[in-house]
């Protein structure tokens, strides 16, 4: 792979999209060259951005011919670097494809492309009384077929669940260009489920075109709480009883001191003074249920130890409370020169346990943590603070990140809730699944890509063949097994 | 592939199961052979019944070893045929692997064996305050394996969804004997979703040999209405207003006029007399809502012209109303000595249409259809009367059968709702699928099973070997690729 297959990929792209959709400047290539994770950095050979699947798909059918491997991008806004370029590689963004083509009110999709903006789809449902329901951060930004390759959650899939339980079809270039079609609009489709495992396989399957979303009902009635506690335990300790009884709120999310204090810094948004944690819980629904579940919650938060209850009675105190929380990432650079957000999740029974672990972390290392999480579904944020002109300082951060990640994977959790493997936990693959888990997601990888041209280097930890992926079926590899018996 | 490799894992079987779980004596196996579906029949060369997954993994390895091909088989109530043995190759019954490991409340999840009846998840949930969702008809008997295998529904998947909603992990045995762990009991898992892929594989990627399962919470309360209307339009018509009010039942069934007459006559349940139509509504949730939405729903039924509602208001009356509808196939036997369950889906708003053509083709054609169906999510289930000692009268019935699938597909819908397509509906694979679609999945499978062992046969169309796989990935086949670049 050198400069010649690189050229030859440009003389397909340039005789397909459009000269500004075309980009092998040298300048201009360097503003693709990291996603929101800023610090791996990788300038590509080609970046090309094509209007429509057909520009998409003849692009991706050159590199396979050619060997050259490429790498999807929506907005950029990935935090685990699964977006970063190859540098003999073709970037292929997807930012000009952003038709929202239909609103099906009748049976709640919408058919996007996959460069649409995830807030977007929400603003076309709403004058039909609908919405989008996943809803990360970045939502204001991010693409929708970044949420597919991420599977991406957000402060409400407690209730409403991640990317994966919203998207009901999709039209997907495989590796060698054809365009595939996975799911159907139909509410169970037959063979195998291959939607599911495109969805959060952060584009090394492949890239989906078009996406068919389900759209979920305005809720008729939504009320939003502050609640102020004196520790995280007992934010905690409320949150697991709302939880057992039964209720499930659209997000329960909790800041820890050092968070809101950032917060506070930043966005002066007037969070309970003196508190060891927040939680922001809201409740969404029928009228009668939310009414019901808010006096419970109430009762439940007050037994925990809340010193201070504030209810959002409309949009813009709604807002208000959100936006601390919303901030809070960016906000901590407000008290720290440089911090890593880490990603971890844990069984929501295991909150308080990790909790004192993450504490004694920080105090034994002396690096601070600011915890911000979605307590409901047990998906922890830690930032971890460092000031990078210390020497040493970045080394220890990075250390008490990967410790966190370690009470993660030993307490029944993941490396990931939300923001994907990527470049940046590849490598902590092996402490979550062992060699066979892993190989069996190898031979799927081989099966749709093997050449590995679809965004090579992440996910996966060891840089392999496909040809070199162990012994799963000994003596009964596809070719070797051609003259043995039957598959269908 | 012959007596020897048989005797092979015959002998593995008898050194690791207890005697009365390997059977290759041929009247005891003449008992296997067929499932739900009893139109296809044959006789396993081998039947094994494992107690646990250890005993399950060795003989799958000995069948690897050997070349052996086999066959999954949980209760056996499949309607595809998608447990119909092998000749020449070992049935693999999990009977004896029903252990509920564990109900835990905390976090609303059971882990059981694949054996396990559907129905004593629930029992053993309820008093916890929970249950397990999916409830095919057959619950009283199929088994949680089967239901994964067939990623099975039930009358309440309109509200509750499929198996794949309510699984959150499994151990996995693939064809080549080795255990994989896949999902995990954290909200989201990185890699690629191969728990959603396995689901709904119809045995042909391997055999699940744990499965933890999500506990859905008991409703405050639930509330069945039997409502009578005149045509199976004016039931439609008041299906769609529900559904477009963004009312989500817990279930909406239909029964059309020689439905009701089959039920009736079986078990005299009493349905209103002279209805054209009858739909069963089931809500439930907290009993605010449910008061809310059942006076909307009643009123909405009203408008679309039903002439007679009826309100189960204790666990009796309510089980009175089912017994109609959860009969209905058994049922048909009193109006027509044979009859075809057919199962099919269309897109909700499809339903009118689609029911007017089936009737259509049943004028002209001059064989009869009862239709019984979900209405809510346009799961149809026509059941096809005909009178087998008549020439020519089952050639006919499976003509109307085809073509009330021909209708489904033609309407954006799909081959199977729930019942899989196993053995007997490969065939319609193509119509639903492209080539390069089905060509997608067959690369899957060959990564799982390249040998071809794991359920032969069954849900893909053409018998295919996996080295003769169409070139998706021209000159870029797994071993021939080893050579020319990284994969991960």
């Amino acid at each position: 792979m050198g400069q010649q297959e690189i050229d030859a990929v440009t003389a397909v792209a340039r005789r397909r999209i459009p000269a500004e959709g075309v980009i092998d400047d040298r300048t201009r290539l360097r503003t693709y060259e990291c996603d929101g994770l800023a610090h791996y950095r990788v300038t590509p050979a080609l970046v090309v951005v094509p209007e429509d699947a057909e520009q998409l798909g003849a692009v991706v059918a050159a590199c396979a011919e050619h060997g050259v491997p490429y790498v999807a991008r929506g907005s950029g806004t990935g935090l685990s670097g699964g977006a970063l370029p190859h540098a003999e590689g073709v970037l292929v963004v997807t930012s000009r494809m952003r038709e929202i083509r239909e609103v099906r009110r009748a049976d709640q999709r919408a058919v996007v492309e996959p460069g649409v903006i995830n807030l977007d789809v929400t603003r076309a449902a709403t004058p039909e009384g609908y919405y989008y329901a996943p809803d990360p951060s970045s939502q204001q930004i991010c693409s929708i077929g970044g949420n597919v390759a991420e599977n991406s959650g957000g402060a409400h899939c407690l209730k409403y669940g991640f990317t994966a339980n919203h998207v009901a079809a999709a039209d997907f270039v495989a590796p060698d260009g054809e365009t595939v079609r996975l799911g159907s609009t139909a509410p169970d489709t037959p063979g195998y489920d291959l939607l599911g495992a495109v969805i959060g396989s952060e584009g090394t399957l492949g890239i989906v075109t078009t996406v068919e979303v389900k759209l979920t009902r305005l809720p008729e009635d939504v009320r939003t709480l502050l609640v102020g506690f004196g520790s995280t335990d007992q934010a905690g300790a409320a949150t697991s009883a709302i939880i057992a009884a039964g209720i499930v709120p659209a997000a329960i999310e909790m800041m820890d001191a050092l968070a809101i204090e950032a917060a506070e810094a930043a966005t002066a948004c007037g969070y309970p003074d003196g508190a060891g944690a927040v939680l922001v819980i809201e409740l969404d629904g029928s009228a009668a249920d939310v009414g019901a579940e808010f006096d419970d919650v109430e009762a439940m938060c007050r037994e925990a130890g809340a010193f201070e209850i504030r209810v959002a009675t409309d949009p813009t105190e709604r807002a208000l409370i959100w936006r601390g929380r919303k901030s809070a990432f960016a906000a901590v650079g407000r008290i720290s020169p440089d911090y890593i957000v880490q990603d971890g999740v844990i069984p929501r029974t295991a909150l308080p346990e990790v909790l004192t672990a993450i504490d004694e972390l920080s105090r034994s290392s002396g690096v601070r943590v600011a915890n911000v999480f979605h307590a409901g579904d047990g998906n922890l944020h830690p930032l971890v603070l460092f000031d990078d002109s210390v020497e040493g300082a970045g080394e220890a951060a990075e250390e008490v990140s990967g410790a966190i990640l370690d009470l993660c994977i030993s307490h029944g959790g993941s490396i990931t809730g939300e923001h994907g493997v990527g470049m940046d936990k590849a490598k902590y693959m092996p402490r979550m699944y062992t060699d066979a888990d892993l190989d069996t997601m190898q031979l799927v990888r081989c099966a749709f890509d093997p050449a590995g041209i679809s965004n090579p280097g992440k996910l996966f930890p060891t840089p392999r063949l496909c040809g070199e992926v162990p012994g799963r079926h000994k003596g009964a590899h596809p070719l070797q097994a051609a003259g043995l018996a039957e598959v269908f």
